[in-house]
């Protein structure tokens, strides 16, 4: 009998994950991956540092190599696209004009950087952020002497371009059509976030959708343009977030959810062609708090989805257990974390929440490199459910953000998390550290 | 009517907060705090970092004054002491020579630094480490030209003094009974701490009991002497840890628990005495997972103890939630936390535990400032409940000894925590935060 096939489209952390769990649990599998670029496994995360110079080398953002994988018997064949999956026949063309059979297939084809539908986003210098070779081409850019970048957009990597562009020495415009960077957080304290980065010397203009870009007569970039203004640059950058690249699944009819993502299962199935999986920034997930379908482009959930896809196929039940949509990124000294929901997104789930800040530092007031740190706790009223923490503050304060994520993900309220024994130590905390100290408050409200 | 009157004996962080505490809800009780020191509300565990010259100034420490308490009309009596308690009449005689009548009482007599019954002990040079007196005459000895320290115990009080005397250039001896720094580890952890400490300097000598302090003929310290050798000595301090200063409670008649501190019920009231409340140093408290008695001298405990002292006495009912002993330090750049049961205690209560180590680091490994994290996880074999986790590692690692308490706290298992939603960006964490890694090696085990 011949082995069972297991082709998995797409090599990065979802698509490697997937092959590697598979192929632990089921030595007889015959697995092959088609990746379309020349890398595997690389840490699309780690560009903005790389182009900071604050990476030395590009091939240290590559995790693993298909060598590497080849040693566990995964052949992984980069350079190959896949350009079209039949899902009766169970086969996938290839763009090297193969037809390859499979038995079992993970659709793991990724995100795509959204692009505003304006002119002149084909201009020569306009950049996503997303592939090894994005952060190659901006490399160039700055070595060959820009000195104006305009970042579009203000999510986290928007900030992360800004910064490392910034610490290059570049003038940096950031240009977003929300109303403050960072737009999952309550705009209490993207306000915080909108004045560090100005602080810093970024200049920041919210509220202003991209019409066009600019290019002269050779079809380089010379500016950016908004309703209120012209901003010159040599070097544009796309921070605009994340959608889930799914042109194959849905020309081969896997369903698509609501966030336009493929529809899959809690075991990464596909819920249209359950004998294929899905995982990563090309599927749909769900809120852990809510149940609602999401779309969240990381990483670290792409490893994980991958990884129960891995399991499912290798014979090991397994779930993906939903995510808070927990985020981190630091822009110059400040850092910001969120997790769960903001103010705003808990009113809009028709929870009754109330939400409180707190002001402290990060270590006891009297320790050297005690900074300031601001946490923003949300909670339903009456049950003091945690709902969402924000967190904007100097160095040491974003992880923190992983308290409030492992409190909410265990269902805690503000008053259990209140008593919970956290560490303290003048190095590291005041006696109450504001993570209690937020617990606390929004309990003490919820007795009184 | 005369209004009701709360006495508290003690003014540091348990005496204080209940005294604040039962304010918020009691305007009308009269409130008075005897303290037989000079300061009210100061941080002893910041007294390594003003030895070590990283706070500047003594007052620092202090976290608010007899002045500030006024304000909220709190007479707080420096310099007073209670000599002894009348259960029976409701009375505490001072040192003042006064009678003082109470309706209820809150006793936070705090702790005393565990001195070993050698000889020698009260030669001049001999510190303890816990009323800012000993920082100041610790300060002075340096100043006089100590050269050589030995610093007695390995618990992280001695750790910080070691780091700080070392900082400032003294030759620092550790000198430790048990036979790894920081005892509450496993041995396996404990030898990361201890060949830490060498090789930043500070000359460790574990498994040596101290048996006498040898003085000269002026009754100075001139070396601490153990089976081994004598180890020259121009300052010796004590770091020994901490019991409970329970004289004047036993005196009354207080009942004291198996800890040799006063036992209480989860409200803070005295077992044999309902009418009399203790919390913080000077009482005994339990663990949240075994429900078994400890006696913890740590400042963020007294702190919530005396809160549930003052709410209760001000009529809103309130509950200590038990300790699961986190405990945080740092020696040099060597960062150690804990939390939960370690494997050996695991043992003892009576568990089926496991445990795993695993090796990471701190950021992605690409970015800069990379430092590698030793995490070990203790959880319960078949259901895979987290009972405990240490960690040793570089800067950045001891706070996440948090996530592990958060989890221990709400109960969650290895598995549970594997799924977790933590925060991910290179400057943070790997793509998979040695915490997960840890939580998902635990895990998987016990699927497989």
């Amino acid at each position: 009998m011949a082995p069972e096939r297991l082709l998995v489209i797409g090599g990065d952390a979802a698509g490697m994950s997937a092959a590697a769990q598979a192929r632990r649990l089921r030595p007889d599998l015959r697995i092959t991956v088609l990746e379309q670029g020349p890398d595997v496994s690389y840490s699309a995360c780690g560009i903005p540092y790389w182009v900071g110079d604050l990476v030395s080398d590009r091939d240290r953002l590559i995790a693993r190599t298909p060598a590497q994988f080849a040693a566990q018997d995964i052949d992984v064949r980069t350079g190959t696209r896949a350009e079209g999956i039949d899902l009766s026949a169970g086969t996938v063309h290839t763009s090297t004009g193969e037809v390859l059979g499979y038995d079992r297939l993970v659709v793991a084809t990724g995100g795509r950087p959204t692009r505003p539908r304006i002119q002149g986003l084909d201009a020569d210098g306009v950049h996503g952020v997303h592939r090894l070779a994005d952060g190659s081409d901006i490399r160039a850019a700055i070595a060959a002497g820009a000195e104006r970048a305009v970042v579009l957009g203000g999510g986290y990597i928007g900030l992360e371009m800004a910064e490392v562009l910034h610490a290059r020495g570049l003038a940096v415009t950031v240009v977003l059509a929300d109303p403050l960077p960072m737009a999952q957080l309550d705009p209490d304290m993207g306000e915080r976030v909108c004045r560090a980065m100005g602080a810093m010397g970024i200049d920041v203009h919210p509220g202003e959708p991209v019409r066009e870009i600019e290019a002269d007569a050779d079809g380089v970039v010379r500016a950016v343009r908004t309703d209120a203004a012209a901003y010159p640059a040599d070097l544009v950058v796309l921070g605009l977030g994340m959608g889930p690249e799914v042109a194959l699944a849905r020309e081969a009819g896997l369903q698509l959810g609501s966030t336009g993502a493929i529809e899959v299962d809690r075991s990464q199935r596909s819920v249209s062609h359950p004998e294929v999986s899905a995982a990563g920034d090309c599927s749909q997930t769900f809120s852990r708090l809510t149940g609602q379908a999401m779309h969240i482009a990381l990483g670290t959930h792409a490893n994980k989805q991958g990884r129960v896809a891995g399991s499912v196929i290798g014979g090991r039940p397994a779930r993906f257990a939903g995510v808070l949509g927990t985020a981190l990124t630091k822009v110059g000294e400040t850092e910001v974390g969120l997790t769960g929901l903001s103010s705003l997104a808990a009113e809009r789930a028709g929870y009754d929440a109330r939400d409180e800040i707190v002001e402290g530092t990060t270590r006891a007031g009297y320790y050297p490199g005690a900074e300031d740190i601001t946490v923003k706790l949300i909670s339903e009223r009456g049950s003091g459910l945690l709902l969402g923490a924000q967190i904007v503050g100097g160095p040491g304060s974003g992880k923190r953000i992983d308290v409030f994520a492992t409190a909410i993900w265990a269902g805690l309220t503000a008053e259990e998390l209140a008593g919970s024994d956290l560490s303290y130590a003048p190095p590291f905390s005041p006696t109450y550290d504001p993570v209690l100290v937020a617990a606390r408050v929004s309990s003490r409200i919820e007795q009184g």
